[in-house]
């Protein structure tokens, strides 16, 4: 039996942070340690939070008192994860790494360090490799690895099979995401109701530029003397509260049928799956196969544990070189905390994260 | 100066017969004269309408009663407008053309009769001679003019003049609908709150089909050997009351710029423009060029008379050969009702309509 | 150990329905045996049904074929659940009470029969003994029990402890309340989004009615010459999914405290919670003390079972003799199908139900 | 002929500056000659501007620089009115009315000084007359006059002819408001999808305080011994964009009949009724005798000029000494812009504003 390990959730009390306290609840060998914030340090975690989740604030965790972000406070913690906010969460990532922690951020602050793992544990789980490197060349005793946008992770995980098997020429992209995405408070309900509100060039493109990256680093199994694809993303909020809607067209260098490209994301399956980590869903991706599924409302928690596994449907034949699929994720969990879990799962299978 | 003809609007009690209402209210020449609906004849109109649009019910109708759907009681009539459901609206327009009257119809029904005009005004006016065919087919005194289906709209007014410019060879479509495109009930709202809506395959079709059909109805200026152009649309209700949002892909057979496809959608006119009709927008599409426009709330009621101009932004280079464009269509007015008035004043203009 | 009881659920694929199917999968002793409808007889359940609550369909029951309402077919079943259309209800649970099953019925069809109980089994468990009554007049072996509005019940659950301890003069109440409570498809979403819909005489009415037969069947524990009170209610739908939301203004005949009134509240128990009945809150009724709490969003599943306790706050003063409170309930569980397990409950610890 | 008055408006880019821009953009003699703004200064109106409004920005306006907020920017100024947020309002309107202006604020700063009217033209005109002592205790050539919070006038404007002429008891108000009384960005999307916001005891309260001010300052024509009246407030938000619902429960001290609150409210005139200011609705309570009306997406406009009316309906009897009677106000017309030019006509009128 595994020892248990200690965790530490920073921004515990936003959005994502929940979905951590959420399912670490019921985790078999990590346990929340200690629930970090900011303006609510020094209540009682049960009172400041705003549980936008299913279920309720689990009552062992309701009365721990929220405590600053500090890795000095920290001693007997195994794990820092770190949904913190654009900007503030870079410098922090960085001390507690060198404070030894093995950080997992769902901030976009390292995402892009040339030595810093974008990680999705299904998809490039080989890049973990990266924290070597990044531990020698920066001389941390710990190391921050992270997860991409939550809306990347709604194209790249059905994008990722398919890359791997077939000879892709382009993808066009349309999100309807959902407003937790943004955090809280986030959206202004004036921008949502009874409106569809379109991200900008900005969103786009660091859209894109992820999918990019976590597609480069999938093992190919074709042959393909030109590796590039062309990439386009449109992005947009509505007014709901959990989920990224994501369609997506794909154009092949070659005659494709929907057939196979269904059969390809149904027999999926990743590390985490063979190596049954607990927070693995048994498929990665789950086929739906009705005319108007997946929905938001009605496919956002699938899977097991609820909100792992990403739903597609509505796979359709636009031309013989050009498929259609949509695909909807759940942000918060597949897309950041749940997300997080499974990449500490997978490191502590690999040896790198170890009672400190 | 031009004689003022009687209008009876079928169905006026309907999300598109408000608008007939509400437009003609001001019109120069074309005035209600007959208010005819189902479940609400013989109740005042004011009582029983539900005014889901701008304004006020104009006090001269108001008091108007609504009365039975029948030719026979419509001796003074002029023209017809029919936005009947899809089902009744087939079989009652037939009868209304061999009573001689001219039928502008929003319904699908008679859609894709081969002698029936599917009709923008500024996109294929000269398909209005397909009445001089349907009247010597048919034997009929009157006739049926159709407009297109809203979504089908929204993206054949932007993609016909890039179209009629440029080599298209694929235009992949992704909508976000409002709930006033299905009328009243129409969705029911446990389908849209916290919720994306898939319309499906059928619906995916036939906005295709609709798309396809105007485009090669355009007047062509460019050398092409092969005019086929492969279309895909995936098409959604959101909880939005009035406006569709389209995200349009276009790739082309040849590289393109922007700037170019910006320049043509700006300088677009048509029939409707040269001749002054008094419902045609100054321009059929608007460029609006902020980031985070264009946005349903704020951009559905553009041009003038409000709602009559498609507004179009978001202008993108997806790779050389490959844009992006988003455009915001008034459904029940540009995508229904205004199209109708538009297309009886070209009607009017070529002789088709005068008093009976 | 209690044996195993069988139910058959009418309407299994309705709001109701589904809230029936999701508490029993872990109910102790009454599994679900027969999967009733209309639209849907012979197609499984997990294809056909929209499952509008929390978690997934319970695997053991997605494959279930639903099948037709009729008494013949359901021999080995010991209990019906009737969450019926109002209309088709009244009939079709006569017959099954005349084929002697226990029918407990959520649908007003039977409500104001004299011999029927309608029930809120902490408020008013003695008037089960109406069965009694019911059975001979009717010559009956089955019988029916009936839960009220669920409307009614968020403003009677809490009414009513203050009504057996204090004199109340008036109570007038505003309702806030969600979509699911109209079932589906429901209220159309063009009359919610942008919208607050008034529900009318009609529904005002029957919510005063209800309550006040509830109210009066109370063991009241003051002495009072007049019994009567006095009530109005103003009832509205808003774009919510699940949860009512009531404001509740009280007036007395004599001076209270809302600290008093707190305490009544809080030590609210009944019959349920004595006898421990396995879906039996802790507490029918859970007081929040937060100025911007209840919402109907963080409260509706509060309790355990999840939605089954009502949550009171709010609680304030308006003059000597007037307070006010809020309530959250959640319609589909507490309001029917979670009331009408717990209704089973009691009625099988009465002796009222047993094997057939 | 009356001279045309030249307009400063603070905050003209905010929620209410829209609606003095929209109003203002036909009036006979006040013209819009200088718009102030804070993060939008030096840029063009048309450009910065949030239109959530009907109607499109007027062209003469969409060019004009948004500039300082500086009262020596302003010398061919006759009028300053200032929707400016609370506490940014106080110190910037003292300093206009040192210097000479006329100030017409709709933030609650003055609100409670005892020398600043809080006007509703319609219930309190004499109070103008307090702008008399304000200048001279405040040693001011302008002053400052307020209109009072948008919720408390959806109550006061029905509440104000009934207690002129009956004896009020209490009144138990619960209020269902729209967003953009919260002004932008206000309210966050995810406090209201599928929720209900109470807005707590604070806003509770102040709506009860500026009620209970406005009412005792109308001339009553009842004898009445005791003057008080009880009043209480719940107030919440929904996801409604324009326009505050309001219930008002009323007990009276005697016998009332609805017929004959209905004939008071009907007939309900005030001064700029009488003077036929150009603002002044022909009636300031618009009756409404359907059973699910006023709604809020349908009532909010009602009214000439559009928003100037408030509608109420669902007048009903509860007891012999109790109704309920429903208003629907639109808060950024007449609960603010709408009543400030109101107030401004009223105020030339009786001669305390002219040219500077
Ligand atoms: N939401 C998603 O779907 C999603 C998906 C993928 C990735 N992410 C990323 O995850 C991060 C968190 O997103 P979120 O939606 O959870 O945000 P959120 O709801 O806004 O929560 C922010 C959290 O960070 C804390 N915090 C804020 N500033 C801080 C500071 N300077 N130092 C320490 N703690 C601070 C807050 O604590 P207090 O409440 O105590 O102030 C709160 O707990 C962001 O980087 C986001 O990009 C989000
Ligand atoms: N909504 C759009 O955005 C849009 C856009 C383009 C085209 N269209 C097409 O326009 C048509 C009308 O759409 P809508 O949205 O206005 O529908 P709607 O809101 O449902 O209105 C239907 C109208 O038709 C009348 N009606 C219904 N059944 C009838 C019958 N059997 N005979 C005579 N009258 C009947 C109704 O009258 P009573 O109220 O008196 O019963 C009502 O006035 C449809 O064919 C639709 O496909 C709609
Ligand atoms: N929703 C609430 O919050 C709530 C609260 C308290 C009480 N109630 C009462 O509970 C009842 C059900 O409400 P709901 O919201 O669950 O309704 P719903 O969502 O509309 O579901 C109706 C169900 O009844 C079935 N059904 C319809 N007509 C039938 C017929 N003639 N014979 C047999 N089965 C029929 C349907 O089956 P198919 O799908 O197979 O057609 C469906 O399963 C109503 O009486 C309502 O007043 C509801
Ligand atoms: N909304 C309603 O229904 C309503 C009803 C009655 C009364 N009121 C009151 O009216 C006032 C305005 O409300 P709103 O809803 O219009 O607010 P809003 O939408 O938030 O607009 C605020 C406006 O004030 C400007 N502004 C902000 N801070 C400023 C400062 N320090 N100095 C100068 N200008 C500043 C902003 O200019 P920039 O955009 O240039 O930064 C913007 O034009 C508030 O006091 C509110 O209580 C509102």
């Amino acid at each position: 039996m595994r020892r248990t390990l200690k965790a530490a959730i920073l921004g515990s009390t936003g959005l994502v942070g929940i979905e951590y306290v959420r399912m670490l609840a019921n985790h078999p060998y990590i346990k929340v340690g200690y629930l970090a914030g900011k303006g609510s340090v020094g209540k009682p975690y049960g009172e400041v939070v705003r549980w936008q989740t299913i279920g309720q604030v689990p009552t062992e965790i309701a009365d721990m008192e929220v405590k600053p972000t500090d890795p000095k406070l920290m001693d007997d913690v195994d794990i820092v994860f770190s949904p913190l906010p654009q900007g503030a969460a870079g410098p922090v990532e960085e001390e507690f790494a060198k404070h030894g922690f093995p950080v997992i951020s769902n901030s976009p602050d390292h995402r892009f360090d040339p030595d810093v793992p974008l990680l999705i544990p299904e998809v490039n789980p080989h890049t973990i490799s990266l924290i070597d490197k990044q531990r020698e060349r920066r001389d941390w005793r710990g190391f921050i690895v992270t997860t991409p946008l939550c809306t990347a992770q709604g194209a790249a995980i059905p994008l990722a099979p398919i890359y791997m098997n077939f000879k892709i020429d382009s993808s066009l992209i349309t999100t309807i995401q959902s407003l937790s995405g943004a955090g809280y408070p986030g959206i202004p309900s004036l921008d949502v109701i009874d409106n569809v509100l379109p991200l900008g060039d900005n969103y786009d493109n660091k859209t894109v530029k992820e999918i990019s990256r976590i597609l480069s680093e999938t093992k190919r199994m074709v042959d393909d003397d030109d590796n590039n694809l062309s990439l386009g993303a449109t992005t947009h909020r509505v007014a709901t509260i959990h989920g990224h809607y994501e369609v997506i067209y794909i154009t092949f260098k070659e005659d494709v049928t929907v057939e196979k490209i269904g059969e390809t994301l149904d027999s999926f399956r990743g590390e985490p799956q063979n190596l049954k980590l607990p927070t693995a869903p048994d498929k990665p991706i789950l086929l739906i196969n009705q005319d108007a599924r997946p929905q938001v409302y009605f496919d956002r928690w699938a899977g097991n544990p609820p909100g792992m596994s990403v739903v597609v449907g509505r796979l359709g034949q636009i031309n013989r070189r050009t498929i259609r699929l949509v695909s909807v994720i759940h942000n918060t969990v597949r897309g950041a905390a749940g997300g997080g879990i499974l990449a500490t799962e997978l490191l502590i299978e690999k040896g790198y994260i170890d009672k400190r």
